[in-house]
């Protein structure tokens, strides 16, 4: 069979791949008195006392919603809140694989942004955080950036995993072909939301040292070319990377941007770049080509020109896939008690991820289903949760 | 220890009672590829084109949300949506253990019913059915209402999960003393949602005949005394109330009405009667004195004049308890996928209740945890769902 019917099939014998289940057994009348009432009465009342009480009697300290309203699915588009219920329930399945926690599927039958944030905060006691899943741009920044002071951590997953996956396969391809990350030149190609949070992430890179030591410069080009100071039509969010990216205000197409680069980070869209557009880079070019099912320029294509050649698919080697960093960032905001991740603690994770592996050129992460990632990821998002005052009001 | 501390000991223990768990083990890429990018967008692409197929390829057909504001939790009153959570996970665990129904607790932190009704309706994508709980009235009879039309069941426990256990009750109670269901006459004590939910749903029993055979009369008593038409200062849900009972139009206090009562259901507040004040019923007695944790008269008094006595307590004869109600009743409704809960379902699961015990003075009631109830109760919900129509639009 192929893939769809496979799909379909696995899909349809197990009705769907999430269950909840019990983790204590009502076996008399004694158990159920404990679980339900009356004794369950007393638990209640601790916590209306104090509400802080729920992280220690209830399942509230390993739970996350994961959020969505089926507005941007994988490549699909708007597919709406019921289509999108697979893909959520396939995260929380690896959420609770990978990381132990029990996530669960949210999905939202509006599509209003006002309406997502009262929805979100409003399911928030249930919760000890908020992984926000294929919401589309512009609202899913607008939705992230309020709901920060819920006290409780919530990321928005095709953001901020994609940034931090990228982070790490940049450090260790930098290491692969011996250049400082601060050197680096670098084109991002697209301008959505993982393109932005990636451009966001490399500009605040070092954050942990106290110094702001992004790499040297870094090209953005949207689907009508370079994004410079000067571009008209700019929308906010594209004149604010504008701000922060260009140094030297080039103008022009993706090909002139690639002039000298040291590094191509494709988040757009198949089939943009041949070996022949390339051989502008710089040496030891590092191409990054996420776009999926079909990347940027297919590895076999960019290894006559680059060195180290990256993608979102599992059947090439250096797959870049943000299931390397939502589980254990999640875990360790969690485990820290966070009540919001911060860019530090990104970036902790773009390292431990980076850390997880001898980097080679092919093999510059680690391996998707890694059970060594998530305890490592965890580790450090928890510590440097703990030391950059995530913890506290 | 005492009750108190060991129920805080198991929910600390347990970090709360319920989890997810993954139907499908992830072990190597290909797992990956399917049951997550690209081979889940097959899937979506399916539910996309009709959301109906959402009930065979996810976990909808299978899942029920335990949905509450925190507004009436047990006999604690407004503890809000955080400290409401114990309760709704036992909830969630019994529905599982009982039903393997996957539930899941949504504690919700407004207590506004418009936008109650706004988040259950945006939610419900992900939800095979929707389980309100612990909603005060008379907010819950508007939201249960105003959400019969979301193509999902949807039920206030309280209500009919109570009104569907007394019911059985009482059927088998009669049963005992050997009376006709039709020839009683009942007072009901408490004009809250199960006191309304309980004397609607006698007043319609026998509805799957055709024929509406009510018992013979009900009076309702609240704080004030007997609910009559005459009665000034009656709000819209008592008005209803007066309307369809008490056909002689009495006027005066409980123990007035009590006067030739065959039975007695206590859904209100404890020690309210003595053996003196039920001299007055008629021959052979029944008391359902559902008040807890104190029933309204302790079962060693009411032996003392009555022939049959119920109470909500595991530690008497004869509790009376709506575990054995919902389990089942969501069970058979989503094994019919039925669209709504309908009266004559309630009455189904009242009756196969009833008959999971031969009844006894001391065992009107099969044990809460009997593992023959909730497919007894499925299979007959389920039936009259189809025959009813409570699956067409």
């Amino acid at each position: 069979m192929g893939l769809k019917e496979d799909a379909l099939k696995l899909h349809e014998d197990n009705k769907g791949k999430l269950a909840v289940s019990s983790k204590v057994e009502v076996k008399d009348k004694n158990d159920l008195s404990l679980v339900y009432t009356p004794g369950v009465a007393e638990v209640c009342k601790v916590i209306a006392e104090n509400p802080e009480e729920a992280y220690k009697y209830t399942f509230k300290s390993n739970t996350v919603a994961v959020f969505t309203d089926g507005s941007a699915v994988l490549g699909l588009g708007n597919i709406g809140a019921k289509a999108s219920l697979p893909v959520m329930e396939g995260k929380s399945i690896l959420f609770k694989q990978l990381a132990d926690i029990d996530a669960f599927p949210i999905c939202v039958d509006t599509q209003d942004k006002e309406e997502l944030i009262k929805i979100a905060r409003n399911i928030a006691p249930g919760f000890g955080g908020i992984n926000l899943e294929d919401i589309s741009a512009p609202k899913c920044f607008e939705i992230e950036k309020d709901l920060q002071d819920l006290g409780i951590p919530v990321m928005h997953d095709d953001q901020h995993g994609t940034a931090i996956t990228v982070l790490a396969a940049m450090i260790n391809a930098a290491k692969v072909v011996d250049k400082k990350m601060e050197d680096l030149k670098v084109v991002v190609n697209g301008a959505g939301a993982a393109g932005i949070a990636t451009v966001k992430l490399l500009n605040c890179f070092n954050i942990d040292k106290k110094i702001c030591m992004p790499v040297r410069d870094i090209i953005v080009c949207d689907s009508k070319g370079i994004i410079h100071r000067g571009r008209e039509g700019l929308n906010d969010v594209k004149e604010q990377l504008a701000g922060m990216t260009n140094r030297n205000d080039v103008s022009g197409i993706l090909k002139d941007a690639l002039k000298d680069a040291d590094v191509f980070i494709g988040l757009s869209k198949g089939n943009v770049l041949t070996a022949e557009d390339i051989k502008v880079m710089g040496k030891d070019a590092i191409i990054l080509a996420m776009a999926n099912p079909i990347p940027e320029i297919m590895p076999s294509e960019a290894l006559k020109v680059a060195k180290v050649v990256g993608t979102g698919r599992s059947d090439f080697p250096n797959q870049i896939n943000n299931s390397l960093a939502f589980p254990g960032v999640f875990r360790g905001a969690l485990d820290a008690r966070a009540l919001r991740i911060n860019d530090e603690m990104k970036i902790a994770a773009a390292k431990a991820i980076a850390g997880c592996v001898e980097p080679t050129v092919d093999n510059i992460l680690p391996y998707t289903l890694d059970k060594n990632v998530v305890p490592a990821v965890a580790k450090e998002v928890a510590r440097i949760a703990k030391e950059t005052g995530a913890c506290e009001k």
